[in-house]
Formats: structure tokens, C-alpha cells, sequence
């Protein structure tokens, strides 16, 4: 099926992240019909995604649908599908919507299909350090979290059981931050009466990376603090150490301490790094551009593909003057490309070039502390954590998640509770041999857990 | 492993239901150990999973962990597992933890495993008609549900598409009359607006079952309040028709009427049965004990098995009477069986016979109206719905469980929202080609969706 027949100029935006969003919402008192095509049905709050991970949120809290945050918009069309092809001469993508296929034209098209997470060269490490890129992997650490202290209390055996208590995150970015912090709070707070043969609070939570230091984007002095403050809360923390091998019962390291070259552990997460959707590879094959190492297709100062000004590509997808990969570069690089075609639109074809504007950057330790970068100011400890509770709160879409995430937070940092710690069936540990499914479950476990987002 | 080394009396329990999270409550206070074992690590408040599949409320909302909610009950523990096995005369039961086996010793044993789908014989209508008795069926559903109209959006015949917009719930019990209602009240009022090439209110909602009249269990004149007012909601009833093939695009029937022998109908969710879980052949095995056509235990009229009188079958689990199988036969069966625990330590072994008090059913219809029997009441309409509301609130175990449903709630019913329509990639929808797994979609399929809950 074929979106024709409007004579109105159309704008394409594929994904519905914080990129795809901004640039629709932008677009929305424009002369343009506009489509927004997402591979699921959901916009993803990455920066919480760690919360659903941990058990305090729903993947509703953080995962509106689409058409719901846009039903009152009604220059524009939702549409469930996966890009698997870009025609730059005839202005048309290809869209599989299970096995549906469609065409759909464009005067405008706006590329905005994320990142998803890197494994290096090593996707299959993927089978067991699940990554953290969307609510199916959430969902997945979430099983293997919680799971893992079932098995340790069931573990009569001293070294076994230890490994079931010991979680191993890689990347000690603001998501393994998140992460790590979490585990180790959840492991000492939440879970405290809930089991008789272990005691989760002896659980050991690891964080690792390359790089000398943790939180590269934020300013040394805060990631100081980050680190003391998540030691403080019982997180080992191995800076300059390097993965080089991941399997079901512990991982690898090029550590020079020989305890950490062997690390047993059976929960892995892998929060090390990402590489943009293949989307990227399929629009540069389709105009000739260049890509970076990371698969992110160059564009020109004004975020356009050379020689095709009507295409655009921002966030995590564009690779342009080293930007970060966060959502405030998504959003802003989207608007900026929405005004262009508005400006377009009104007669002025002047190029302007995008400029990021840096407004802060943060990550939270635990309950109630967290570092943060907010202009010119440095927040740490409490302060920190009220801009992060302010930020976080502000930019939730809708008042509906706003107010479940609050309530569902309330329960988390004043009182013990992870509202949300079933496991389900689906999970890789109740899978392996809960469920009457053993070819189900190898299956899938071959399965690299980066493999099923393309647009976020 | 082995729970041994105690001089204390030990009870095992098994299945952290309704049935046997009230028995192992009822022994709060007496001077034993208990020890409940379930396959999932958390209770769950079946009456509300069809809401968890129409997107109203998160698994946990209704699925809070068997450990939190016992957390100070300090003579129990909580045991992941699944029991494989019952040796009646050494006194113990074998499980089976992920590969971890275990064996506990028992000195009385209630068994409260409850029921899983049944198909009747066909299992292999599951891969095209999930059932409606786990978190994950819920999942399943859900993702189906809201997967279904975004297809239709992208379907462009005629005649397919009105297969995605077609929804066929089989079984006019309670869970089924409240599916029908849901979906067609979701159709009707949350996707306003949500679509801009289909109609969501044009989709045609069909419940069928083989019976003539629908929600056997209720009076008579209440069961037509129902079917007349799911009627009114667009609900199309069709009573006394079995079906007799389900397939991936719609199922044919026996009906009279020649436009229901095949309803092409993407979408189809299966309420019309149950069996007992496997244990009760496990447990029949190991004692003698025979078992009626769905694989339930006969019991004495005390809920003990004939020749081994601390073996109890209490809930869904139990052939007794013909009792209904609902939640209140469980919660009383199983006090009965604790309190019989707790007299016999007391000296007294006097054999006392199970009577059920029958407290009351009820069945909503779509928000504020709902058909409920409480005592000598007749309840239908808004009454019946409060009733509904009241009865529901206080049974949710918890006071945060209770908060974060009643928050839902109030975004469902007086505002029009589904906070929880997040389709993940692990459900069949997604599955078919939006992952690129293609090798556990399949294999996943082959799985009868009734095949993963023993305990419930």
C-alpha cells in the first residue's frame, strides 16, 4: 500500500524515539502530513529503562505507545514497520510490517533510528550479558537478576552459590552506573526478609571497564564522587580492565590482578557500548555517503546527507563533530532538521548549521544521590539527586506515566518495594528448563539480544 | 539439597495460589516449618490477569513475589521449583530448580498446585489461541490484542484486514465474558483517535461457547443481564457452538448459521477450560488415588487422600463434590487443611469434612457495569460493578499492589487510558518477522501456551 494521492508536502521520520519524536512534535503546526515509522509500538524512556531492569518500573511506565502520545496530532500517521530499504532517486522507503509490505513517499525524510548495543566484534557475548537497549532486554535482565537469587538459595554448594550472588556489569557508563548501583541496592535493601538459606546482601556487584575512568561524558571531579559513592553502597568498581571472554558461569578479563582475570559470575550485563541501527548502512548504501566505525552515516553542518538535501539524519544514527550519544543531541538535532523543512516550506532554502547546545548530563548512584551536570552548575550527593527527580519527572511523556512512575517511586525510595519483580516464562532463566520448551529456549538463546531494535 | 535437621513438624505446600498461600497463612501462628514451593516466584491474582492482557494493568500489579508477601512469616520458605515428583511413603517430594535438584522432607503435604488450560484434546489449537492462566498468556494476549490493529493499519484489502479487526473469545465463563468485554471496550474508547487508516471501533468482538447459556456458574437471570449488556457494547454472542478447528487466520465452528461455520478472525483467545495440573497424576501415582476426566485427586470429604491422611489436595487440584473452581473452593479447602494440621498437633485427630461456604461470584462486563452474586444478592449493572471494585481491592494482596491498581484504574476507567500497551518482542506478534529470529519464533509457536504453569 502506498501513502499518496496528498498533495501536501510529506515528511517521513522514521523512529519514534527522542529523536523521532522531537521532530514530529516539531511538526506539528506545519503544512505537512507526516508518517512516523518504528519498529515497535512504543516510545522507550531509555534513561529509566535501568528502573524496569531492577524491578521498580513497568514497561508502561516508560513505554507510551506511539499513536497515544500523537492521537491529537493529526497531521500525523503511525506506522508499525521496519525500514528495510531507502530509494533516494524515486523519494520512497521500504516497510515490512510483518511480512506486510509497503512503500511510502517522501518529500522530507528524517532518519532518526537510534543506536542499538555493541558487542565489539563479540556478539556472542550477547547470549549471556544481555544488553540494555529496550524493554525485551529489560524484561530479560530483569529474569536473570532476581532469578539468580532463587538459584542461590537453592545452592547448597559454597562456589556455585556464589556465583549465582555475583553480578558482573561491563561499562561503566551513566547505564552501568545506573545499573550497578541498583543491583547493589536491591540486593541490600529490597530483597532484606525475603529469603532464609542466603543472605542477599552478601551478593557481590562488579562493574568494569576499559577506559581508566567511569562516566567519560561528565567532568572528573563528579565521576570521583560517582565512584566513591558507589563503592560506599557495596559496588566493586575495576577501571582499565578489558572483557575478553563472556560464558554462562563467569567472565574474562585482561585485569593484571590475577583474582579478576576469572571472574565466576551468572549474571552478566552488558552496558559497554553502541553502534547505530542498520538503518544507518542502508541509507548510506542508498546515497553514497560515508559511515563512521560505529556504522553512524556523516552528514553535512546542517544534519542533510550531501547531495540530498531533502534527507536528514539526527541523533544517535548522524555522525557529526563528535557529539555524544544522548538524547538532549537527538532532540535538538530533530528539531533543528523540523525547522529546516518548515523554513523550506515558507521560501527560505537558506542552510543553517546545527548547533548542539550542552545542557547537562546526569546519572544516578542510588536512592537519593546521584551527579549531574545542569548548566554551569555541579550536583552531587542529595542536591544531584533532586535535579535528577525534577529532570527525569519533566521530560516523561505524558501526565498518565508521570504519575505512575511517581507512585511507583514512592514505593521504591520511601518504602522497600520493586513493584515489579515477577518473571516471567519468556525470561532466558525460567526459560532454560521451567518451561516444557527446551528448543524454544536454545533457540532464542542464539539469539544476540541487540538484534530486535532498530528504531529508538 | 535436603530441608531436614529440624525436630519442628514440616509442612509442605505446594503452589503459592490462592489455595496455598492461604494455607501457608493459616499456619502463621502454629509450630511448624513450612515450605512452599511454586514454579513462578510470584502469586498471582488470576480474576484481574484479563486486564493485564487488555493493557489496563502490569504483571506486577497482579503478580507480586511469593518471597515479599511472606517476608515476616518467619516459619516459612519459599522454594522456586518444580515438583517432579512425590515419594508418599519416605514422606518426600523431589524438585527441580533450573536443573538444581533438590529433595524435601515432609511431614504433612499440601498439595495446591490449581489448574492449567485445557483444550480438550486439541493442544494444538494453542499455537493459534493462547489460554489465559499465566502472566505470560497475558503478555501473549496482550500483544496479540494490540498487534492485531496495527496490522489492520497497514492492511490495505478489504478481507484481510477485517480478519485483524475480528477478535473471537472462546469460552462465555467469567474470564471469557470479560475478555469479550475489554476488547470491546478497548475497540471502542481507548483507541479513539489512535489510528488514522482503520476504524478501531469497527472491530467485530465474537464470544463464543459450546454451552447454551453463558456464565454457567451465575443464575440465570444474571447471565442474561450480562449477554445483554455485552450486547450493548457491540459484543456479538453466539451460545451452543463448538468449535471445531483453529487456525493462524480463523476457526471454523459447528454453528447452524452458515456465516459462523468459518469466522476468519486473526486474533482468538481460548477461556473455555481447565485440568488440573500434572502433579495431581504425579501425586494420584504415587498413592493410588484416582482422578476424575480432568485430572483432578479424589479426595475424602476431609481433603485428604485415602490411606495417607497427611497428604491433602486442596483448590483446583481436588475432586471433590463437584465443587466450582474457584478461588474461594481454594482459600477454604486449604484453611481447612491447615487447620486440621494445626488440631492434629494439638492432639485432637478428629476427622472434620470440608464444607464450602459459597461467599458469592462475579463477572464485570466492560467498566461500571459488572453481574455479581454476594450472599443472597443479585447484583448487575453500576452495584454490581462497585461490589466488583470493592471485593477485588481488599482480596489484592498488599497495600502497594492495591495503590498502584487502584492509580490504573483510575487512568482506565475515568480517564480513557491503557497504560500498559507496550507490545514486546517477545511476544508471537513481534515474533513472526519483527526479530531476527525466525528459529525461536517457530520453535516458540510449537508450544502449547498452556504448557508453562503447574502451580497457580
Amino acid at each position: 500500500m502506498s501513502y499518496s494521492g496528498s498533495s501536501r508536502h510529506r515528511v517521513v521520520v522514521v523512529g519514534g524515539g527522542f529523536g523521532g519524536l522531537s521532530a514530529v512534535k516539531a511538526l506539528r503546526r506545519a503544512d505537512v502530513d507526516v508518517t512516523v515509522i518504528d519498529r515497535v509500538n512504543h516510545h522507550l524512556f531509555q534513561p529509566l529503562l535501568y528502573q524496569m531492569a531492577t524491578g521498580i518500573l513497568s514497561e508502561g511506565d516508560i513505554a507510551p505507545p506511539l499513536r497515544e502520545i500523537l492521537r491529537r496530532q493529526r497531521n500525523v500517521n503511525v506506522m508499525l514497520g521496519e525500514v528495510t530499504g531507502v530509494d533516494a532517486v524515486a523519494r520512497e522507503v521500504r516497510v515490512d510490517t510483518v511480512g506486510q509490505r509497503s512503500v511510502v513517499r517522501y518529500d522530507s525524510l528524517i532518519l532518526a533510528a537510534g543506536s542499538r548495543q555493541s558487542y565489539f566484534g563479540h556478539d556472542e557475548f550477547a547470549v549471556d550479558a544481555p544488553g540494555m537497549k529496550s524493554i525485551d532486554d529489560a524484561l530479560e535482565v530483569r529474569g536473570r537478576i532476581f532469578g539468580a537469587f532463587e538459584m542461590a538459595e537453592v545452592t547448597a554448594d559454597l562456589a556455585p552459590r556464589e556465583a549465582w550472588l555475583t553480578f558482573v556489569v561491563i561499562g561503566a557508563g551513566p547505564t552501568g552506573v545506573e545499573m550497578a548501583g541498583q543491583i547493589a541496592e536491591l540486593s541490600r535493601r529490597s530483597l532484606h526478609h525475603n529469603f532464609r538459606g542466603i543472605d542477599p546482601a552478601s551478593a557481590r556487584v562488579v562493574l568494569l571497564d576499559g577506559l581508566p575512568r567511569a562516566l567519560g561524558p561528565f567532568p572528573e571531579s563528579l565521576a570521583d564522587r560517582a565512584v566513591k559513592d558507589l563503592t560506599s553502597k557495596g559496588v566493586e568498581i575495576h577501571l582499565g580492565v578489558m572483557v575478553t571472554g563472556v560464558d554462562a558461569e563467569g567472565i574474562d578479563t585482561n585485569a593484571s590482578e590475577l583474582t579478576l582475570r576469572r571472574i565466576p559470575a551468572r549474571t552478566k550485563i552488558w552496558a559497554a557500548g553502541v553502534a547505530a541501527a542498520p538503518l544507518g548502512r542502508i541509507a548510506a548504501a542508498a546515497t553514497g555517503a560515508g559511515t563512521d566505525r560505529a556504522g553512524r552515516v556523516q552528514v553535512q553542518p546542517d544534519c542533510t546527507i550531501a547531495g540530498y538535501p531533502e534527507i536528514f539524519v539526527v541523533g544517535d544514527l548522524m555522525s557529526l563533530d563528535k557529539l555524544p550519544g544522548v538524547a538532549e543531541v537527538a532532540m535538538q538535532s530533530a528539531r533543528h532538521a523540523a525547522a529546516t523543512i518548515g523554513r523550506r516550506l515558507r521560501g527560505d532554502s537558506r542552510e543553517r548549521p546545527f548547533r548542539y547546545r550542552d545542557l547537562g548530563t546526569m546519572a544516578t548512584i542510588s536512592r537519593f544521590r546521584a551527579v549531574a551536570t545542569v548548566g554551569p552548575l555541579r550536583l552531587s550527593g542529595f542536591p544531584g539527586w533532586l535535579a535528577w527527580l525534577f529532570v527525569h519527572l519533566m521530560f516523561l511523556t505524558g501526565f498518565k506515566n508521570r504519575a505512575a512512575v511517581l507512585v511507583n517511586w514512592l514505593i521504591a525510595f520511601v518504602g522497600h518495594g520493586r513493584p515489579q519483580r515477577a518473571i516471567t516464562s519468556q525470561q532466558v532463566f525460567a526459560r532454560v528448563s521451567l518451561t516444557a520448551n527446551p528448543a524454544g529456549a536454545s533457540a532464542r538463546h542464539t539469539q544476540p539480544a541487540s538484534s530486535h531494535q532498530q528504531a529508538s
